[in-house]
């Protein structure tokens, strides 16, 4: 046990007040971790698309005040009474899709999905139902079971992963969300290898995608985005094409473009947007009678997906991963080997870096279209 | 060759000159099949709801003067040069879903949809861009590449099988469409032995899947329908449980409705019914994490289906199939057989019987809630 062990530790954290607000540094409280608990000192967080969704108050179930951040590596702190999958002084990184290994979902072998904690995650509590954070007198919400962008946070044992030491905290971080969702939205689907893919958006997820593709053996990777300074990355990261879709010719639709030139459509495709046009046009982009395509990027709240049936009823498929189907306990050490071997990229989304005080900046660097990730120093 | 082979044969056919016409019966010309295509003496033929679409002028790519029919048995009359897949004399069923065994599709292995006919077929010709069929002078489409409303009809060898002698065309004649769609649906798709699965609509395809899912061991059979009329029948296929959506207190949505009952949702859901808003509903009646959902059932024309793409972020799959994923020439004759060992039901499902004048109260039998499927006698 270390010194903090057991007591109440006060330290900094980003805390947004209230929706459309920018974060705000402020001396917290956090409680020591209850049985089957974990407080981290997060050491790097990346910053994420979802982290500025609910930051913007476009979340409907966005809950404030709120200490937001779902990509961190820290250093295991103390932990509750029962906990036995870390110990104080492993590295670890967070995970906002626990894995109980108890429940019906992780049972099933068929979903990364975990029901343990879902429903108080969901409410911004710990699994008692309280919070662990404390500013100014006042309880502050937990997000995705995570809350990274804190010195200190608390997480359920569930949500939360050892890896090898010798792996840099300021970059495997990453893996707590946009690589490794990339990673296992190719991997968990056999088949990729010698196909022909497209991946519509080239942000850190898109270029995972791209690169895992790669990785595996897809026979074309044809990478789609709006924004041209895409191409150099997206080539960089394997791409064999890139398509601009600003440039085709006026009325001509991405999905028709890329049936023609593919002589039917791609075998699989992806989309790294969050659009739901984007959406229909990745699923009708896909070959009649076997074409896959695979939602990543989250929607808006209340946008709705569309197409005709008869897209569905020729033999194409559409689904969706979330977090890439990905079981972080069991799966995220190998990761982090793979990336130790060079196997797997993290280094290279690397863009930007920010000091803690300077974390509203970094959510304006990702706002920028040469931003890929930026890594924040928790110091 | 029989005595007629080479030569124009005159005989009857049910002709509908107009979008939204009833069928008349028409003394035609059957031209003598080309080179790769089959001339067929049809005994019997089913009637599907496919048929009804194109014939009420929904279908805005239905092509007219045309002779209906898609589900028949009959007789090889004489074949065109190069056809060594059938012979004078076969008992066959046409196939409206050719399998040519050499294009892309065929040799994917991972469809049965084939591409050799495909074009020439939807413009309701044979392959060399004619007709066989003439009436007063006139030419008359072909449709869906088989025409089973004509006592004699021309197909391409690529969409013709021939099946065991001992099988009675009036009844197997529904594997040209109906039964094995539904058959293929459910067999074509490991996991359903020990599954839940839910089924919406009643009709001959609703009751083929809920029979094939009781065949291959499904724990559950949840089938639904707005006729209370199809409690029974659904039971007698094996269903193990009857919602009729109508019966719900007011606001109860079925989907909400069957993801309460069963724990979380189905394993597998089906629609066969064609309604895009039924289609919605099957798909989010699936359990988060693995739910599938199929669309076997063809909405009318520029009808479109939506969902919040969460949905499928959340693990629910959407997919289709036509004719069930079934590949005609190689599978039917198997069907066949499991049908003469009792393993498949088809004479369960023929609740009509109609002479070939009467084809036109066939169509009115199978609006009523109580017809399953109607077969007419084409002598």
């Amino acid at each position: 046990m270390s010194d903090t062990g057991g007591k109440v530790i006060k330290c900094k954290a980003a805390v947004c007040w209230g929706a459309g607000e920018p974060l705000k540094i402020e001396n917290i409280e956090v409680a020591p971790p209850q049985a089957h608990e974990v407080r981290i000192h997060i050491l790097h967080t990346g910053i994420c698309h979802t982290d500025e969704y609910t930051r913007s108050g476009k979340d409907p179930e966005g809950l404030f005040p709120v200490i937001l951040g779902h990509e961190g590596g820290g250093v295991v702190e103390s932990v509750g009474q029962g906990v036995t999958n870390v110990a104080v002084g492993d590295h670890v990184i967070p995970l906002y899709t626990a894995e109980c290994r108890e429940c019906k979902f992780c049972k099933s072998g068929k979903t990364n999905l975990c029901g343990k904690v879902r429903a108080t995650q969901g409410k911004g509590l710990m699994p008692d139902n309280t919070s662990r954070f404390t500013c100014k007198g006042q309880p502050i919400h937990h997000f995705m079971g995570t809350s990274t962008f804190s010195q200190y946070t608390v997480v359920a044992d569930v949500s939360v992963v050892a890896v090898d030491k010798k792996a840099p905290l300021e970059k495997v971080c990453l893996l707590g969300c946009g690589i490794t969702t990339a990673w296992g939205s190719v991997v968990k689907q056999p088949g990729i290898k010698d196909s022909s893919v497209a991946v519509f958006g080239c942000g850190a997820i898109g270029l995972g995608v791209v690169n895992t593709s790669a990785m595996v053996g897809a026979s074309r990777i044809i990478a789609i985005d709006t924004n041209p300074g895409k191409e150099a990355w997206a080539r960089k990261f394997g791409a064999t094409d890139f398509i601009n879709p600003l440039q085709l010719p006026e009325g001509t639709r991405i999905q028709d473009h890329l049936v023609e030139i593919t002589d039917g459509g791609l075998d699989y495709t992806f989309d790294c947007t969050g659009n739901v046009h984007v959406m229909r046009s990745a699923l009708e982009a896909c070959h009649k009678g076997w074409g896959v395509s695979t939602i990543i990027g989250v929607a808006a709240a209340g946008q709705e997906i569309s197409t005709r049936p008869f897209q569905l009823v020729t033999g194409r498929t559409w689904r969706g991963s979330a977090f890439g189907g990905v079981k972080g306990r069991t799966e995220i050490p190998g990761l982090v080997e793979d990336y130790l071997q060079g196997k797997v990229k993290i280094d290279e989304y690397v863009t930007h870096y920010r000091k803690f005080a300077e974390i509203n900046e970094g959510f304006h660097d990702m706002h920028g279209g040469e931003c890929i990730r930026c890594v924040v120093d928790m110091s």
